[in-house]
């Protein structure tokens, strides 16, 4: 008998009073003697680095790349089969760890919040952001990676894509970042809404004239007004930058931002190396999202898609990001941490290049194509270099993690679930100590599977008994293709357990709700054309 | 202009007088000169290793593993990802060159046809053999690699899987082998028609009592007096070995099977090295096409499946293997090649453990899943460790590769088409100077599809246009999923002549006959119910 105190999930544990969620105290009870004396030498490593390090926990540089199914970055022999170049990315992996069974949530703005705030984002509601205006975002309630670093001594840039909402309370110079550079919506609105776009037949019914101007009759079903990039600083109001009122938003505008966002990192690396305190620095590329065709003057990848030649940019700038530490001799005193957000959307597969390959389906299924993503850590001398490690783990574990290496784990709020375990072990042991052997999967604020080490239990529709639910072997058969009824027959039962201690959970410690506010508030800058928008939207809106 | 010289392919050319299909020459206009001093190179490389091994060209290892897809052995991440074990493979990967584009034959028989002779099998009769008593096999007229090479100084041994008829003619003994030990039939035979596979229901109907004796009326229609392991010496009788009459085949014959040959192997590594002339060794294991689950005592992969099981088994074998020929200190005058013959059964993947995964389809298809293989070459000082190539291959260009490295180049026929190209300018110089960008896909005799570089055409159905034919990107679509046919309306054309090309070539050089003669012929030890069946068998067949 396992003997489990049946305390969860109704109260703090002795874990610095974090709130996990119920499945991860079933584990604690069989497993937790093991994880101490893990968090024992995981702790001495850490002291160790400070004492060498000036007393000062290590630099964290995140990259987050946006849309990239599991095998395209990282796996030399995949670039071979894909026709597709990474050899910068290939290289990094080999410094480090490569986490062979990382999850993310399904799609964009999901997955952001749960690096952020290290909670499924059905828990302050921001399961999906609405493409153009909306009125919501990341909650001013919610306490961030970047919130919990700074509060202990960290400086902390975001750079790139953000896409956790249009209001005031949820722009990262106001999410505990000290300053942002940021485009406000996602790339359908960037690289999409192009008159190049509408001109390669990539994009219609946006442009006006095109499509024999489809919405003619209500001039207010187009966005038009949209802001695009901007700037940050905490404590202050955001301002729309690189963008004139009445100019028209084109493919060099998305070229330009690409750029804009790289050289900024580079530069921000710069100035934050030279600072006596340690830094948090997010770099968020929208790129690989390429739909141009003529933007590249030659094609060198065998594959040739739009998004295969833009990863190779994106490898070459990656390269360029970790040369700049490298040459800074910040490598050792720095965890770099690079991954993907999600996986393929599969409608673009054809002009991208890209296409099913490893697992099946992608961005906003819930598919294994979905969430798993390639991801690698790199830390000299704290992280072993070649190696690979199959343990699983979730991105929102990276919120708990990053808190506990930059010593800011007693900031983490106890009021709330925590999802995100702390895997510091697994990243500075290797292999082996994973705290994790469950995945909540959502599609928005649905659960629509669960994972359970090697079986993956899809729900059934409702109605419908659970011996009826899909079951898959993720290992034989990662395209979850062939459901294993005579599992499900008994596993079933199992996981039925395990969602209503996870409901359980909840009902103890209720969901947040979304933030809400007027769109693009907080902006000193605002174009007319924003306003009138704005206006549009907040005419039928309450809030 | 290119100003092509068609004389092809209807006379020899200056390339030692061989006769390639048409396309080659297609090729040879446009880069011979390039060839002619990429030969150059491989000829002095070649002349140097000679003097440095006492005038000797090197040993060759050649270990051909059964129906394993893509990405099964050599990737590491691969083995996280299906929960399977290969590190000695692997690191074997990171000694040498991995070929990331080698194609076979669709099937074990066609497949290792085309090693022995540089032939697609339909040229000589043997795009499949049956699976029981057929009274066919491999011709005294085909040439094998074996031969070629016995021919200029060479000792030659076979151990393991054959496969290529059950006549005298075609035994390895008989064609190029000073020596052989091997199974006249394949692993449905051995692995699959056992007492133990009846029990766990993988095969039904032949046990005699079970599946309530669904043949009764007809004792001669399940087969029963099937001969199993043989071996033989060059000009000698061939001796079935380690069964005696009236036994009844079982799990544990093909148990005693595996480790005899992987045992031989060793001792055969042993004896030849010790020999003053250099050797061709084949090793062609059975493993891992393994059916019964009660063999291994604890499952040891995350897999669990029997075929992902065995082949950590076939793994660490393969790691005895090379760590026997270090030990001998022949590393560096030994050729080692490791590949598979072709893709997995998917039939069997639930129990095997493996699925599709990489590539679309399997054994017996025609799709990548059936013929794209990986592919190892270490040779340490001659070939680069831890590189890949693109470079498009075919098991047939091993035997012309083979013959120009053990420099019996002078000896492959000439009055003949041989299909294999000459790849060590691609071996030796690593990737880059492949000499092919064409395969003919052959399901058995008929042509399936034709790929040429990055498209590959499937034929469309007898009796419809060209342009209906299914043209894919095997980049951008290696699962083969979305045929292009705005690439189809042009291309079909360009398709079409080179398919008129290749059967032009036929006809200046038509096919052989398949070898023919009685079942079980050259035996000296028959047991009587093999005699028996061979009876009944030749009883209503006219040869």
């Amino acid at each position: 008998m396992l003997g489990l105190a049946l305390t969860f999930p109704f109260a703090a544990t002795a874990e610095n009073g974090i709130v996990h969620d119920a499945e991860y105290y079933i584990l604690e009870a069989q497993h937790g003697e093991v994880w101490a004396s893990d968090d024992q030498t995981v702790d001495a490593r850490l002291a160790e680095f400070r004492e060498r390090n000036g007393g000062k926990p290590p630099n964290i540089l995140y990259v987050l790349v946006d849309d990239l199914s599991f095998g395209e970055m990282g796996i030399p022999e995949m670039n071979y089969i894909r026709g597709s170049q990474t050899p910068r990315i290939n290289a990094f992996a080999d410094e480090g760890l490569s986490l062979m069974r990382m999850y993310t949530e399904p799609s964009c703005t999901p997955s952001r919040v749960a690096l952020m705030t290290g909670r499924h984002p059905v828990r302050n509601g921001l399961g999906e952001v609405k493409a153009t205006v909306a009125g919501e975002g990341l909650a001013t309630e919610e306490v961030t990676v970047a919130e919990v670093l700074s509060d202990n001594g960290y400086n902390t840039v975001h750079i790139g894509k953000w896409h956790m909402g249009d209001i005031e309370q949820s722009y990262p110079h106001n999410q505990g970042f000290d300053y942002a550079s940021f485009p406000i919506h996602q790339q359908v609105l960037l690289g999409f809404m192009t008159p190049e776009s509408d001109a390669s037949q990539a994009m219609q019914g946006w442009l006006p004239g095109s499509s024999n101007d489809p919405f003619a009759l209500d001039a207010t079903f187009k966005p038009d007004g949209l802001v695009y990039s901007m700037e940050g600083t905490r404590g202050e109001l955001a301002r729309e930058v690189d963008f004139e009122a009445g100019e028209r938003w084109t493919q060099a505008h998305y070229d330009a931002m690409h750029q804009k966002y790289q050289t900024e990192t580079i530069e921000q690396l710069q100035r934050l190396s030279a600072e006596d305190k340690p830094f948090f620095l997010q770099y968020w590329p929208l790129i690989p999202l390429e739909f141009d065709r003529t933007r590249f003057d030659t094609i060198e990848t065998a594959n040739g898609g739009t998004g295969v030649e833009s990863l190779k940019q994106l490898d070459k700038w990656f390269g360029d990001i970790i040369d700049e530490v490298d040459r800074l001799g910040i490598a050792e005193n720095t965890l770099v941490v690079l991954m993907a957000d999600n996986g393929r959307f599969r409608q673009f597969d054809s002009t991208l290049g890209f296409s099913q390959t490893i697992y099946r389906g992608g961005k906003v299924d819930t598919s294994e194509g979905a969430i798993r993503v390639n991801a690698f850590a790199r830390w000299p001398g704290m992280i072993a270099e070649d190696t690979l490690a199959g343990d699983m783990i979730h991105i929102s574990d990276l919120f708990t993690t990053f808190a506990r290496i930059g010593g800011a784990k007693d900031s983490i709020s106890t009021d709330r679930i925590i999802d995100g375990l702390d895997q510091s072990a697994l990243l500075l042991e290797g292999e082996g100590p994973g705290r994790r052997d469950y995945v909540f999967v959502y599609g928005t604020d649905n659960l629509a599977a669960v994972v359970k080490q090697k079986f993956k239990l899809e729900l059934p529709a409702p109605g419908l008994p659970g011996v009826s639910a899909k079951v898959y072997d993720l290992y034989r058969d990662p395209g979850e293709q062939s459901p294993l009824t005579e599992i499900a027959l008994w596993a079933s039962a199992s996981y039925q357990d395990i969602i209503e201690r996870h409901m359980l959970a909840a009902q103890a410690h209720p969901h947040s709700d979304v933030g809400r506010g007027h769109p693009y508030s907080g902006i000193e800058n605002l174009r007319p054309e924003s306003k009138t928008m704005v206006e549009n939207f907040m005419s039928w809106q309450k809030n």
